[in-house]
């Protein structure tokens, strides 16, 4: 078999074969393929596109190019979470605790994220002292023990995909729906869990800015998931603005805290409770999604989700205390409102914008070497369909720096759009993939 | 500007400014763009092809990436001759000193041939001692005293041209007419010819097989040159035969000399008059066709031509004797008939076929390295259209090994076929592009 000749292949609009595709893969895992053929491959995949078969080849052929977790030592279904990812995404830190407070297991691996704000893995060090870098043995045992455990994901989970997503990124080879498929779906096959719920983002803030590519994505996942015998549901959720108020590491858990608590906002919470109704589901701890809910309320009532996050965090060696007490939390220096400059609406807000304040405050990843400052960030006050008379404040900014708040306080401005007229707010939850 | 802009751009069907891809071709010269994302551009602009400004700005870029060769020395008008190649074609050897006999000045590069046979200087390395290594110096000095010269093609011509051909060559992105009409321009524009005539071939021979992408390359090229100020001409010619009766290095040129004295192939004969026709009147030699159709037939009656071909070769160092007893160029050890299984009419020959046999006689190059056999090939006696009879010889091969020379007997007697009835012979010119 000659890489040319696949390249050749797909480029006339013939399907590769699973043998062939198996062994495109290895082959460039093994350095043996050079990134030069496998960059044209990706070009033709992107004009010819994959048909199912080929994209569950890719996908169990990237999962099985590194390490494949067993997980066969926690008892019960262990159900996995994954969202495409936005501004304002918190869902991880306060959904494990609910649903692990519900009695389903959560073993679930995380990335650090590279842009607006760093990833759930970042955001859980606002916890100080917390660590995902634990052995495989502490993971399964905790799983075991308390019910929910985030790992780092290792670099043998899914190395195909990693060096494949990272020479896709610089040849403008990233948007094929298979191909973005098969790399999330990869790495959620190689890390064990029995059941997995996909949270796919559409708009402004998201990878996807269109309802209907978010849609496909979700079915292309879903589909790829279901074939690999894990029962995989997609929910397609808002991102045209920013989820909840927060945005910014520290201030995402003080939100996500709240939400434990029964005192998040509303969109942010629904959210929750509609990604946990089916990991609840998924996990044999409910029977239905309505049954599904009314115990997650309970959870929230009865304080147990809130103590699930204090128990977690302990576990993996931060300070439970925290969960209890924000103030604890890293708190940046100088705190100012954003004052509008007019009454009406707001009409609109651009998403990816608002991250940009974030990171412009030093709260993202610009590269993979950027430090963090977790305590920075906005909490907005004004979301799409609010009224807002000139002179109130739409935004408090968390700075630890002058400069940088002066950078995003002009680029939060021109973010927000506002309208005479009202404006009806956004549906949050745009439909479900099962 | 930034290769990940350029490709996205291409990908996403928009058009490339001249400074794009002047930036593009001068920084991937330079090794600082890599392999990986220009061959993702490659295969974007296989899908999205370019338009005549891009393809212009592509050949002047790759052209002016090296050195461009002064002809200025020289006297006249200088007139290059390209052929895309085929099998037995043998057409530089018999044309040029034919058409340098009627007063054009002949300043050409060639390659060395990747394929079924030598290229135009294998061949003529079979006269003993002739060298095409040759300075820039001599090169000029032996045009303006004997009108013809042929050298080594110098890495420094068109390096752009030299790396992205290898590169497309491993990544199945040569097909694309602009692509390839771009790299034979940028080196004819860089080699400094005033005006250029193209042989472009069509047919299971060549590399295009259909007649209509023959005529398009032949456009492109046509388009190309005339819009760098070079005065293009390009001939379609058939390839779905090999042309003349002659194909191997030595015996190609046994072959040329033959037709230089009157005595050549029909069609081989007929090409040589058709391509010398367009290059007297592009060179300012004759004031129509027919005039210079009369010019070239005398220069052959007169053996002014044939004298012109043995002043070169003593010129390049070459034993001029050769050309005038033929039984001093290099001669096989075995030579046996190809008998015929069979009666009929010859109604198709697998041109790459009969290519195929002679590197299997160790005629041709399989990789850079080849060393190549330069006696070996062999002679056809039937061609499209003929009549044979059982029994009688279809082909002579040359060889100097039984194994090879049985390999390539039984591959030869599977590129033959036959018809009961008649068949016509095949149009050997099939249009002028000019």
């Amino acid at each position: 078999m000659r890489m040319y000749d696949l390249i050749m292949k797909k480029r006339n609009g013939e399907s590769l074969s699973r043998e062939e595709i198996e062994y495109m893969i290895a082959e460039y895992t093994a350095d043996i393929i050079p990134d030069y053929q496998m960059s044209a491959m990706m070009m033709a995949i992107y004009f010819r596109g994959m048909n199912a078969q080929e994209t569950v080849a890719l996908t169990m052929a990237m999962a099985h190019s590194g390490d494949m977790m067993d997980l066969t030592a926690i008892e019960g279904t262990k159900v996995d979470k994954h969202s495409t990812g936005g501004v304002g995404d918190k869902t991880s830190i306060a959904l494990t605790p609910m649903v692990a407070a519900c009695g389903v297991k959560i073993a679930k691996m995380s990335g650090r994220g590279l842009g607006h704000t760093g990833g759930t893995i970042d955001k859980l060090e606002s916890f100080e002292g917390f660590s995902t870098r634990i052995t495989a043995d502490h993971f399964v045992r905790q799983v075991n023990e308390i019910g929910v455990s985030i790992m780092g994901q290792t670099a043998d989970i899914a190395p195909a995909d990693k060096k494949l997503y990272a020479l896709r990124d610089v040849t403008a080879t990233v948007d094929n729906m298979s191909l973005i498929a098969s790399s999330i779906m990869s790495k959620k096959l190689a890390s064990g869990a029995d059941a997995i719920v996909l949270d796919v983002k559409t708009g402004s803030g998201a990878f996807m800015k269109q309802e209907q590519d978010s849609f496909a994505l979700a079915k292309e996942m879903v589909t790829l998931g279901n074939m690999a015998g894990r029962k995989t549901i997609a929910i397609v959720s808002d991102m045209d603005q920013p989820l909840g108020r927060a945005v910014g590491n520290a201030l995402e858990v003080e939100e996500a805290i709240a939400t434990l608590r029964g005192e998040g906002p509303e969109d942010f919470t629904k959210l929750c409770m509609t990604l946990g109704s089916y990991m609840l589901v998924a996990g044999g701890a409910a029977s239905d999604e309505e049954d599904a809910l009314k115990k997650l309320q309970d959870v929230i009532e009865d304080g147990s989700a809130l103590k699930k996050l204090a128990d977690f965090v302990q576990a993996q060696g931060g300070d439970p205390k925290a969960v209890y007490d924000t103030s604890l939390l890293p708190r940046a220096s100088v705190v100012e409102e954003v004052i509008s400059p007019q009454g009406g609406y707001v009409s609109k807000i651009d998403c990816d914008e608002i991250g940009i304040c974030s990171l412009l405050l030093g709260g993202g990843r610009e590269t993979k070497e950027s430090r963090i400052d977790l305590a920075v960030g906005l909490i907005l006050h004004k979301k799409v369909g609010d009224q807002v008379s000139e002179g109130e404040s739409l935004a408090t900014i968390y700075a630890n720096d002058q400069d940088k708040l002066k950078a995003a306080r002009e680029r939060f401005l021109n973010a927000y759009h506002f309208s005479d007229q009202p404006v009806k707010s956004t549906e949050l939850i745009k439909g479900i993939v099962q």
